[in-house]
């Protein structure tokens, strides 16, 4: 084992199977233990979580961050009654473990499991299903809103993080919810600690509180700096600069926050959980919002994190001294991201087969910049970023900026890369359609965990993209089936005058040729690729799903069933000569695509059969889509899971063949 | 003529013929004039506004804002090397006259006339064609990104409004460009004076740098301020609070901004040219991000303005002193709007029927509260927040806030109603996915203007929301062909437990019963209502155009051919029973909707029919969508023209129908 993956060390206070935390069966258990017990119930929690998580996997750092923050919350708060909302809610094990879910711990983020986010379907505790950065705030105000028809007035709290903070839907909501003065208590859970990496100016900003921590000391200071300052005829001008400048830094702590409305209280100590308590309770006796700056380390408690806290906060995830766990949850510019995970025994996943591609190109482009909201290591990006530092741009959780930004660097004669995934770039869309498509500029977005995504679940999946980006006119929408087409429809976007969608899954990516040895037709929009003739029926997968498809053709061959497979390779423009030959030529043409159904790669073709007017009697192929059913698909262990419950692997798509074509299935040995 | 809307004056000075303004051809010119001849220079620009815009309608009031600000920019800057972004744009129309376009202004939004925002297609001093608000400083960002390849450098300029400021993606811009350190010049147009009227925490900061204006005056002040301060013995605590107060309102103006990473200069006259032009040259060498914060007048030099200035503030249309002007853009809480423009003789417009529909459930349920998106007039909730101050919420240019705020008053038992444009909800789709329709929660989407918009074109046009939003599971989607559909839709979604999107056009809203007068069918979700039973050929017509396609089948019959009709009512869910059984027994089943074809109803519809496997065989109706092509429908006089010209209205639907049932066209007489 690598020196840098030491093996997992005995947590650092073991507690036997009699402890406080087997007394904790719900809150209010919590909430009966005197204040003075609590230290080391956060002890046995940590503990607790450092032995089940690094079992599991599963974002153990950030949750060893808010051991005493959610003790503290739940000894204050009872949430039968009032409410919490955890910003993305990555962060929310030591809630599931206090609130009756314990023993649920060794099926996280497994198939029928708990789920990693909060989830009202597990628990009245959850309020809601969350995954995506920077909403708790919002959630909060409308609570707040709620609460206050309701008597006695239930408070409403919301743990946010400060890299969640930078989203501008955050600002949007502490703008608004200051001036309404709805009583929120907001809970900043600023884990940066001393080592920052987030981005951005208010990244900055909560840095220099931090690394002041004078404001209880401000009355003294105060005292004596505008005593030394000398006020003396013409030196004024000077004065004002340096009392302006004293000022700013030391006693004004958080007045950003409050010149937007909210009452700042901070910066605390997050693993102080006495302190806590006693400052959560004064402060929820306040009005309006309060905003609680507690300052938490990430990776509190493990063992390495006293001795090498570097560790604990370092970017790379395979430098990381949390062996199975920081690997899912490296933090280079604040966001939480579970990088995917490469299929066993498989190649290289196509997180990376972008990365390298994408290299590749920037080495024979200097108009290539890549651009990440938050996601460097997700996207495929590390390599790149160290390359080319001045050419990647990390936005931090700021997807809309991400993508106008980008717009404005295509408007200026640069090739923009834009790497978030499938299910963030929602958080783009209206700059996708205003500053980008409406304009025609040629910006690749490159989405990842364009698909099913595991044990992420619902939130992650990026399912939409197909129809949310094919109704936007002029864009070209494609997605490869391997490392070859992947390096070739980066090429081809960049050759192109207008934006273009490349969709990609998490999972693994074939290498060249491995799924198909024919000769490779040329790349151009709006032409598919025909993989195997086949008799009457025909696939035509878009995307990762080639694959699966070829393997179903392959599997009905054997059985004397010769179905063609087309590589789709766009959705939008479509292949309009091949398919209007196959629809006109075939009995069956099945789509097969990792979306839903509603809106996407077998919904074009179906506009385009209707277009084409076939249908309208005996002779033309019968359409059938295979897609994702109209409903959320839930988290799995694994995506391969996901595909083969929605019938979308192999053995699904032969299985559906069979149906249409009406075969019966081989009688069993 | 009501008192309230007088005749319209002559312009303050009348300028002749041959004038400053004649010899400005192109900025060139403008950049040749001595700086004392601007302000002459201006009243001839405002002067020409107020006539111009007086006659064809248009956003006149935030226009005379920015006169001198306009002429300040294009004299000191050289945008042809140069780059200028106009935030939004509605605000480009001295830009526009100062860049050759001049003797275009008759033409104003007008079919094939001049665009009332800032076009590419137009002129290469037009970098985006803009209409959403928020984003020119992250286009800003991306262009001084791309500027700092070039030598020499170009200037780059993002103009922003006060309102549009406090849209999260400028946050996230500001916060992004703060630590980059691009060279680039942000102009805050602060247009609230001293009447604000924006929403939220940010809103009050700048007002009261605006209220304070002292930064000029600040060395003064700190002097004696700090002199007069009794530092005695334990007074230090409320010496200290008093410090603090007085610093934050006097001394550190613009601090917000600091703090971002900005530098903040201001707040400047912004109708004193000649002042401008000194320190648009002085920030002008300045590094980094620079925001310049200018104070405007909005409808500055128009004749009533100095006597009665709150006219030109007026919050209601009806009441203003702009007659042909404001009603297109009253400012309730900054966002710049174009009302519905009822059709002339028509009922009420959808926008309206809305309103009042709300009003009335609203009065018998408490739990019914209105947001909106800085819309409150043009999303028809003028009356709501009248009657109902405290259920109504503007959040302001915050779509994403509003959305996830809904879901939180949703979760706490409220029955939010979101009334915001189809165009802007894009700009919160990420919030519609994760905060409501992951949780299944009871919010109502009420989108105006969803359909063709006329003059504002291809960046209000709501043409892609069946798509966006059909394609997300559970939701409910609905749109009423007239006001007593709407009424009952709106009561529909709020007896349903989860989320409903409910769609109509700008346009007139057909009174009850006026355009079909049978039963009406009951309301249910996946139920449509036959209208016309007809013969071989259905429409299946979706919304408002359910009107039109009543009327291409009466003009059919009238020829002979007996068509039928149906009323969709639901794009999600289909009413899967009488569809099957016209796609079985029909020849000819034509959808019609006020959409993109790609992703809309009609391709639901041909979901459908895949799903059920009709197309195979000879006995089954060929399907046929009408509705928007792949682009982007530009500009008109008026919705209606854009409906003809895309084949939407009555004569296009007969049009597709004759041509698909293959009749001749009757002889001309």
């Amino acid at each position: 084992m690598s020196s840098t993956r030491p093996d997992p060390v005995a947590s650092p206070s073991a507690v036997p199977g009699t402890s406080l935390l087997d007394g904790i069966r719900a809150p209010s258990d919590l909430r009966a233990l005197p204040v003075e017990s609590l230290p080391a119930l956060c002890e046995e929690l940590r503990s607790f979580l450092l032995d089940s998580v690094q079992s599991t996997g599963g974002h153990l750092g950030s949750n060893l961050g808010v051991v005493e923050l959610t003790v503290a919350l739940h000894h204050v708060f009872d949430f039968t009654r009032d409410r919490l909302v955890l910003d993305t809610s990555h962060q929310s094990y030591p809630h599931k473990v206090l609130t009756g879910r314990r023993g649920l711990f060794p099926s996280l983020r497994q198939t029928g499991g708990l789920c990693g986010f909060t989830n009202p379907h597990e628990s009245p505790y959850d309020l809601f299903h969350l995954g995506h950065a920077g909403t708790s705030i919002s959630l909060g105000v409308g609570l707040a809103m709620a609460a206050s028809y309701e008597e006695p007035r239930p408070h409403v709290v919301a743990v946010i993080g400060d890299s969640s903070l930078g989203a501008g839907v955050a600002f949007e909501a502490l703008n608004h919810g200051g001036v309404r003065g709805d009583k929120l208590l907001v809970v900043l859970n600023d884990n940066e600690w001393s080592i920052s990496k987030s981005v951005g100016a208010l990244a900055r900003y909560l840095s220099r509180i931090r690394s002041n921590r004078t404001l209880q000391r401000a009355s003294q200071e105060i005292h004596s700096l505008i005593a030394s300052i000398p006020l003396i005829g013409d030196r004024v001008e000077r004065t004002l600069d340096q009392v302006r400048e004293v000022l700013r830094h030391t006693i004004v702590a958080g007045h950003v926050f409050e010149e937007l409305g909210v009452t700042y209280v901070g910066p605390l100590d997050g693993h102080d959980v006495e302190g806590l308590v006693e400052q959560i309770r004064r402060v929820r006796a306040l009005d309006g919002v309060v905003l609680l700056h507690t300052l938490t380390q990430k990776g509190k408690g493990h063992p390495d994190a006293p001795t090498h806290p570097e560790r604990v906060h370092a970017a790379k995830p395979q430098k990381s001294a949390l062996p199975r766990a920081t690997p899912e949850s490296p933090k280079i510019s604040g966001r939480e991201c579970t990088p995917a995970a490469p299929s066993p025994a498989a190649g290289p996943d196509f997180t990376k087969a972008f990365g390298d591609a994408l290299m590749s190109l920037a080495e024979r482009d200097v108009r290539v910049h890549a651009i990440t909201a938050g996601m460097p290591s997700g996207t495929g990006l590390l390599g790149f970023a160290e390359r080319y530092p001045s050419r990647f741009h990390d936005v931090g959780i700021c997807e809309q900026h991400g993508v106008a930004m980008a717009a404005g660097m295509a408007k200026g004669g640069l090739r923009p890369v834009v790497a978030i995934y499938s299910t963030f770039l929602q958080r783009g869309y209206d700059q996708v359609f205003q500053e980008v498509v409406l304009q025609g500029l040629p910006v690749l977005f490159a989405m990842d965990r364009a698909g099913l995504v595991g044990q992420d679940g619902p939130t992650h999946n990026g399912v939409f993209d197909i129809a949310y980006l094919r109704t936007l006119p002029g864009i070209v929408l494609c997605a490869p089936r391997d490392q070859t087409d992947m390096q070739r429809m980066l090429e081809l976007a960049l050759t192109l005058d207008g934006p273009v969608g490349l969709r990609y899954p998490r999972g693994s990516c074939p290498a060249a040729e491995t799924i198909h040895a024919s000769e490779r037709a040329a790349l151009l929009p709006g032409r598919a690729e025909l993989l195997r003739e086949g008799g009457e029926a025909v696939i035509w997968a878009y995307g990762a799903l080639v694959g699966e498809a070829l393997a179903a053709a392959e599997r009905l061959a054997a059985r004397g069933l010769d179905v063609g497979v087309v590589d789709a390779r766009f959705a939008k423009p479509l292949d309009e000569g091949l398919l209007s030959k196959h629809l006109r030529e075939r009995r069956l043409l099945l789509t097969v695509e990792e979306h839903q159904r509603a809106g996407g790669f077998g919904s074009a073709v179906l506009e385009f059969a209707s277009r084409e007017s076939v249908g309208l009697g005996g002779r033309e192929a019968l359409v059938k889509v295979l897609g994702i059913g109209d409903d959320f698909v839930d988290h799995a262990s694994k995506r391969e899971e996901q595909l083969a419950r929605a019938g979308l692997d192999a053995a699904g798509i032969e299985r559906t063949l069979e149906r249409l074509l009406r075969v019966p299935r081989p009688v069993a040995p």
